[in-house]
């Protein structure tokens, strides 16, 4: 059983994976294998239905949900095989001398991004984006449900410097009892800014930057893509909705297409312009039982693998950025062609 | 000029540094080229001491501050050539837009672990590691008269995969104008363990771990190595003092001995033992202008790189280690023969 162990320096929980544990003299020359097509047969792949643990969500190229003996599918939503947190462990905490320890429990979920052997989310079509899209938003909506879940991160890795271990191109949801210290730091800042000036520091960052239009990449109907004035690394791009609102279950119908365009418009430049570089993407949802209406503002994150953090980002917090978000912003407008 | 620029959302610093910065297009297939003796001079080798900026201090045998005519040195601090922050900036903070930016004021020193062109930290005698630690010391002592300086950290990066891009063994200090975000929480947690149970947190997990005995590798008369309960990667080790008190350049001068003893054993460990992974480890000292005495306890941090954090960590903040401490300190226990 996985556990949370409380750091009581920081205050802060930790998760200690027993079960994915290995004894420490393999650590040896530890190498993360990325497993290959060749040498093994993908459980993500279309026929090989059976081999991952029972489905939760499967949805029809128009994003229908269907049937699991329906074989026509082109998203799947099912648990991790090896899950970090487990489903059916208690969410309260008890005391082991000066600690707190709790049981893991979470969801780990896996979305399986296209029923083709696919490796890079370039590969995807728009409308599969808009599916793959449409299946985060439907699975946010029931975990809602579950009353024992504070908050929820959908995420995706690609690329094995971005910690990928199945070349399938999927996602990963993980659904855990708390609100996570990069959410709260997230909810700390902005309701500061909200107390401050009134306004939700999100818009005002919208609203500053199409004035000064100098880190915009894109925009469409319903999104803008930008490079963030503070940018924390090189190419960090985020998507933002237009429209305030704090969750990004309550994404509506009319916007789905518009962010599945910024998404592959993403995918294709990475791919394309910087020799597909390892990736990764999270959204950055609100909490699922606070009233944070007033100055949380969902959005989405693409951080790509392309420097090293090293000791100091690590030991200070700070972190160090080797080129301005006005020349990446500018370069990635020049190349972007819609 | 590099600047700090404030990211409105989590409220919180960020270094964009121009003078690195290098065009968008030329990140394609970036790699860390760490610099091999068989194709350069290596600028910080005995007889190459023009190489580097003009020292700071140069220390011999003894430890004793010698003149920078003496060739017979065994540790120098040069100011860092390529400087992540500069030394003549202003520390204020000008408005731009709903944004702030400030000049990238701080200093940028890198200390030279040995005259000899070794790679290693476990290359490094005991008596080395002891002129290293006592120079380090000093220097936090010279820079705290600095009143513009607000937190320092002093830290190592050995190996590629931990950012290193000089092979010659030497550490790092960095003085800022600010208490970076990673000792705020530090400060945060441990005042708030002290508002409830007035005692030091750091204090009370060495009273508990001693009597637990499952985590402790190794003691000596002054300090303690562990492996944190709360551990965030395999193998991250903590060197605690005993002797409660927050800033580490009050370092007693019968203290200096066993902290390099300590340091000798991690070196020799990580080299033997796990194949000589890269890492990175730091001093968290306490700031230099706050009260900090009732609950602050300086310590140092030794982080291997065993694992990648993948998109979960980054996403969340939440660490999962796929070891137990009790396990990696069984084995570091079973293999360090004092």
């Amino acid at each position: 059983m996985p556990e949370y162990r409380k750091d009581i320096i920081l205050d802060e929980w930790v998760i200690i994976s027993t079960e994915r544990a290995k004894r420490p003299e393999l650590f040896k020359e530890e190498e993360i294998k990325v497993e290959s097509p060749s040498k093994m047969i993908c459980p993500f792949d279309k026929g090989n239905e059976n081999m991952t643990p029972p489905e939760i969500l499967r949805v029809d190229e128009n994003g229908k949900i269907i049937n699991s003996s329906n074989p026509n599918w082109q998203v799947r939503i099912v648990p991790n095989k090896f899950p970090a947190l487990k489903p059916y462990a208690a969410p309260g905490s008890r005391l082991f001398g000066i600690y707190s320890i709790m049981d893991g429990f979470g969801l780990h979920e896996v979305v399986i991004n296209s029923p083709e052997h696919i490796l890079g989310l370039n590969q995807l079509s728009k409308q599969q984006l808009k599916i793959v899209t449409e299946a985060y938003a439907k699975r946010l909506k029931d975990i809602e449900k579950d009353s024992r879940i504070e908050s929820v991160i959908i995420m995706l890795n690609q690329g094995k410097d971005a910690g990928a271990s199945i070349e399938h191109s999927h996602s990963q949801i993980f659904a855990i009892p708390f609100i996570s210290p990069v959410l709260e730091k997230e909810l700390k800042g902005t309701s500061k800014y909200y107390r401050n000036y009134k306004n939700c520091a999100m818009c005002e960052i919208l609203a500053f930057e199409t004035q000064e239009n100098k880190r915009i990449v894109f925009e469409n109907n319903h999104f803008i893509i930008l490079q963030p004035f503070a940018s924390r690394n090189p190419f960090e791009t985020w998507i933002v909705p237009k429209k305030h609102y704090p969750n990004f279950e309550d994404i509506g119908t009319e916007e789905i297409p518009s962010f599945a365009e910024c998404l592959k418009i993403l995918a294709d430049f990475f791919y394309e312009q910087l020799g597909n570089p390892s990736f990764n993407y999270y959204i950055h949802t609100g909490p699922l039982r606070m009233g944070t209406h007033h100055y949380y503002h969902w959005h989405f994150e693409l951080i790509p693998k392309l420097s090293i953090k090293a000791g100091f980002e690590i030991a200070t917090g700070i972190d160090i950025c080797i080129t301005t978000p006005e020349d990446t912003a500018r370069f990635m407008k020049e190349s972007i062609k819609v």
